[in-house]
């Protein structure tokens, strides 16, 4: 093994770097990867501009990088399941302790998970990564590495549905069409939906959820009251969606999301806004539409897989970009500028392949 | 069968009337029956004082009460689970179409329900009314009228903890100590939660709730902060509760509700405030926190009077006051004062007992 | 209209007779229907052959026929959302009781349910028909009478796959490629299962679920043991299938669904065998494996249809054979000879069309 | 700490010893115990008289006892939620593995699991202890040793009852009424059952039963047929009950428990029988009863030591025998003869109270 460890390290809001780091060494429940794609995250750019989201602070120096596949170098002593060349694909979220949440397989709801690059836990755009190994899923030979990236979005997609309950002929309201409603949309549709309507300001973004398999687009005004959103939404369905996945954190767009769903359906919020919010929900209530948020995901890594070997779903038209990792920055930035949908790093010099 | 069919008619906002309309005649699929116990419920008061709540607003005169019980006098030529002399409780709402709630089990959820003084249709605060015989339900001989007639406050409750999810071992937190908080606790300890907190202005009310059972009280300030609040709830139950009931629709105890309420968790908004609602959403989205509304009930009244004749549940001391329906606007003025839980009118001249 | 009312009447065990009858005259909550398409099920042959199934047995002519799709020509007078002209489908239970079956949502479960061509009720292998309008549903442009009359088998898949939990990332194993199998096939792989593995004695069957979309098949020999069939499912599928749908009704067969089934996962009884049944019930129990029959569905074609109109599922390689109703007898020969898929009739003099 | 660990060890069928076993010594994430209170189980006794039980086979000598409670006397290095002098009821069941069951809330099915007196994992009929600290849950004051020992059956009830979907006004027949019939009833009545009927051949546990709150029992004959016993819930309970759950495993109660329940409802297998069993499976199926298995249990402790604290239940009548640990054969013996409900050995040489 090489002694490069390159790693992408955001120092303090704004100073992002590339630097060397010591390749670590796997604990008895862990594997060393070697990161082959790692695909950057809106996230990921939100830390570089602001050094926080919410409550998580960055405070020291710490790797970006959560969408990741890689191969395993090492693996540690209790590790039975995996080898040393096993192509996998990360979960970055790795319970700490066995808590009530964990215990009833709601593990990303326990308050000391680990996660990739969420402050102060060191994520994978590097070289060289150690992953707690019961959280890293062989890849089938015939899903790549970008598609392994790329069932960390993936996953928000499937818990937002799942939360939704969206199954066979559900009628779906999909609120944005950036790079995780485009997910939802995939997955919508692979769990049955028979009809999905996604909505965005932006037209080069409906051309390609179009593209994607949207059923209609609706183009947003920023003039549209929720009322007459949420009434053109019925008539181009004809009739109210059963569930609304709202994807943009926009306040007036969650008021559409609420007016727009049929009585007994489900308001999924996956964009996050403001701390407070003004929403109706009195019209929610009274016609008992459920509003559900998700937290990240869990238990969704083995289904991916298993959609993915069998061709169920396509993710490959997702990735517009790739750099290699020692463009690291300029890959952040041109997911900063919004263009394309997923901009991938290279992190395997060898192999730079999807 | 006498000609007397004194009725409560409410003409318009504030003018309520005690006078004679015509004995009804059941339809095929109907049955008539001689009124005998009706609570009056704060939608009534409200209707009197308002002419109008949200989206119903009355346009003609209207016969108020629904929580209702009586005795069958006739049967209309199609029923046959029923006969004359039968004791019913009558569930106020009854779908008109079979649409896709109905076909589904959501039949309150049917935007065409004929609902018991709820505009246009009458009530049942009367001495002779006549109802779909498929939605009486006859009695058993341990179960009173009064008890009958409380089903429908009762249902509320059960929806409610039925939306939550309560089951064994829950811990809930309740907010508002009013008829419907009250019912509320009821049916959530008979469902299994081994602790209630129940939260109040008034001291007077969270005595009765702690004499029906409430685990512990929470006297609440004006002043208080919802995240003071939330603090001091958990600390009282050694844990957040896995459930509110918010039961007062006022909106800084809704946004108490969601930072109460542990991960994972639910809030149910049973009481109803202001159209346009400012809430904690990221909270209680990042954390999954579901919000869930209650519109009336559904599925109800079977198992309501099964508790009641396997006396699992004692309703009996939320009757505060009785009077004969003579004396209605008497009784009114005394509910809207907000003395006592519950006032019962006495509608059948020859047997006012309870 | 015209005088011919030409309809399929069992007269008892063997004696299926082409004969006049009356066109019925629609009551206020009904249509009536000119048919159109008509599949014989092989129900409707059993009852032919056999004079009864189970406990409903033929006691005086019956109209046989229940998978069916037609046209309005009349409506009662209390119908409002069909007209003269529409295209339905037609759901052949309609509930007569508002019982608790009906009114939780499960009304396929109420014991006095009307249903086409079950003893004594008529099905609808004739000219005219009418029907209760609340379970006849119309058509879009773009969905053929035929896809309407496939609607009736699509449906049982649809409910054993919902009962079964399919969903995204399922991997699902089918005992049995006759009609049944096969549009539980369709109809998982719509649901989102990844993997579907499909059994049966038949080679021919076997080609055709292939065709339709199987990932694997399995041809079963009659000297295989449970135990054996259960490894090579699991061998196949690279682990245990989480849900197993049991279309044969053979004993052995459903022995194997059990053995073969993941731990926690569920087994779906669709066909019937012996009254009693010899299973491995503690190799479930410890398991946590569920064993769960179907009995018809409810509330199937409104998202039926919305899957056919979007195109979601293809049914029209399902039809192999097509008669007019002139000729119903033959057809009914060719169903009992096990050829083909589904034969429909043709029921419209005037167009024949699928 | 005194040097004696004297424990109940079973080195083949049939011969149990008490004898001395060193005090082990706790790893990192356990906890070493003074065992208190250790309840005998019918398991434990078959594993004594047969050696085996299925294809759990005794195949070195295994120390008995996994209905347990005892007290913290040392915790390893990583333990922080429990101290020395902690008084800890035990869940028996620890997860070796963090596999599909684990993650996803299920850990009752991970086929590696660690589980006390299951060969050849040792039970705690012991002085001393170790245990994984995170399945020993503390117990509130008021909740004393031998509560906490019955909160292993107490969970068989639990999850047979969570699995049965036991809710408000549910009506239930249990089949047998020894101690995990007896369990079941206090919990399916602590989760709203209105009606609870329970069977048995025994005069004596039939009153033991009404005692601890049974609506009904029903005194079973050998010669009753399925279908007679069926017919006679049926008319005790005024109808068909929702849920059956079967704690004897003997093959006609099955039979009679599949035939008494309501359609659409529930039986759940509690006891086990012999391997092939012969059942009513048709009936189950065409009427959607379900057919569910329980193995163990899983997230039962936090919600068990809930009810226990806020007195929603009450098991102490279950305990009928104490004996010291240094009488176990006695106390086994007991067991064996079926006399009374619970034995509880004491094995705390200075602490003998409940």
């Amino acid at each position: 093994m090489e002694e490069d460890n390159l790693s992408l390290v955001l120092h303090s809001k704004g100073d992002l770097r590339l630097e060397q780091r010591p390749i670590p060494e796997p604990g008895a429940d862990e594997v060393l990867l070697q990161m082959h794609s790692v695909g950057i995250c809106g996230s990921d750019v939100h830390y570089w501009l602001n050094g926080r989201i919410g409550d998580f602070v960055l405070q020291k120096p710490m790797v970006l990088g959560h969408e990741a596949a890689g191969r395993v170098v090492k693996v540690g002593s209790a590790v039975t399941h995996l080898k040393p060349g096993d192509r996998v694909a990360v979960e970055p979220g790795v319970p700490r302790e066995m808590d009530e949440f964990f215990k009833s397989g709601r593990y990303n709801l326990s308050p000391t998970i680990f996660f990739c690059a969420t402050p102060p836990d060191d994520g994978n755009l590097c070289r060289y990564y150690k992953h707690n190994a019961n959280f890293c899923y062989k890849l089938p030979e015939n899903v790549s590495y970008e598609e392994g990236a790329l069932i960390e979005p993936l996953s928000v997609g499937i818990h937002a549905c799942r939360r939704a309950g969206v199954t066979l002929g559900s009628c779906v309201f999909i609120c944005g069409a950036g790079p995780i409603g485009l997910v939802t949309l995939l997955v919508a549709k692979s769990m049955g939906a028979s009809q999905v309507l996604i909505s965005d300001l932006s037209g080069d973004r409906l051309a390609k959820a179009k593209e994607l398999g949207a059923d209609f687009v609706f183009p947003v005004k920023r003039e549209d009251t929720p009322q007459e959103m949420a009434k053109r939404v019925s008539g181009m369905l004809g009739g109210m969606p059963h569930i609304t996945i709202e994807c943009s954190g926009v306040e007036s767009s969650i008021q559409t999301a609420i007016c727009a769903t049929r009585s007994g359906g489900v308001v999924v919020l996956v964009g996050l806004g403001a701390e407070m919010t003004t929403v109706p929900l009195v019209n929610a209530a009274v016609r008992e539409v459920d509003i559900r948020g998700v937290f990240r995901y869990c238990n969704t890594w083995p289904m991916a897989i298993s959609m993915l070997a069998s061709k169920r779903v396509n993710v490959k038209p997702l990735v517009t970009h790739r750099f290699p990792l020692e463009q690291a920055v300029q890959a952040f930035e041109t997911t900063k500028q919004g263009i394309g949908i997923k901009v991938m790093l290279k992190c395997d010099k060898n192999d730079q392949k999807p």
